[in-house]
């Protein structure tokens, strides 16, 4: 009753409109590669360079649809060996976080702020909330048994809308650091 | 007083006398760079390439002394970046992990096992373990608490030796996880 899939998020990149132009050419749409668990969310088949003052990330996945603000999202062990800040944000928080050119076919968008290190979340719907007793914005713990990586998440929040499907999303690092490749289950716990 | 340092172990080398020769050139001997927590551990001057299918780690640390075996200390981002493989073990339990080959300025190694991700794990004397009321091998869990990326680790393996020195150590997946960069505390937990 209490299991969440948990999945694991590599780095990627949310762009907007502009910005999918400007890398791609004028009126470029993405092109559905996957679906997601996240109902409507995608991975696409355009890739671009992410571009920091040390090295560059090839080819790193556009999620789409395209955003009202572009972020590009990823672990701490990627921002450090490009040499870019990525301060740990729930997404859409982009205020004053990190900086890094991205560069694609057709041109290059330098990003101001953008670049974070995603925090650690649980989409669920309201019915979902409901069943276990929490409500958005909650911080929780999430146990995830592994053979020889197990540990229990803190910090986690829970986010709620009924434009979600139930899943726990951690990023590389910490996936890596419960062993947790591939679709591993987590449980919310006191 | 429950307190154990954390210190987190980035990418690094441990070769015996035969392949450091073989790397850098009959009859040589480390150079110390930076005592390291554990008495007689270093940091040396010396780097080597480690190589896998897919890509290269520059320059990576050579610690010191040598060892009777050669071992290479990856976490698994950095496994996965260059492909190998790199199953999580205790220091010295090389038997049937990971390969790759090491390039030093007068030659190269072929390492048929040797890679692996390091069980995150304590060192204490016996001391220690008689205040913490353990002892050799258990298995342990960790509390850290750090600003947004607070957990608690499993399966961290005790070590007693009367050459230890008091100190959890963690990969870079894992302190990237906690937000653990620095020196920051953690506290076994029941």
């Amino acid at each position: 009753m209490n299991q969440i899939l948990v999945e694991t998020s590599a780095r990627h990149v949310h762009v907007t409109q502009q910005d999918l132009e400007t890398l791609f050419g004028a009126g470029y749409e993405l092109h559905v590669k996957k679906m997601l668990s996240q109902p409507g969310q995608f991975a696409s088949e355009e890739r671009v360079d992410v571009v920091g003052p040390k090295k560059t990330l090839s080819r790193v996945s556009i999620l789409g649809p395209i955003r009202p603000a572009t972020q590009i999202e990823l672990s701490l062990t990627d921002a450090r060996s490009i040499g870019v800040d990525a301060p740990i944000r729930e997404s859409g928080d982009v205020a004053g976080s990190g900086a890094c050119k991205l560069v694609g076919p057709c041109g290059e968008v330098e990003v101001k702020e953008g670049v974070i290190a995603a925090k650690r979340h649980i989409h669920m719907t309201p019915e979902d909330a409901h069943e276990f007793g929490i409500e958005d914005k909650a911080i929780v713990s999430v146990r995830i048994n592994t053979p020889g990586r197990s540990l229990i998440f803190g910090d986690v929040v829970v986010r709620v809308s009924p434009k979600f499907s139930l899943a726990m999303h951690i990023d590389t690092d910490e996936s890596n650091a419960a062993c947790a490749a591939g679709n591993v289950m987590g449980e919310i716990v006191p």
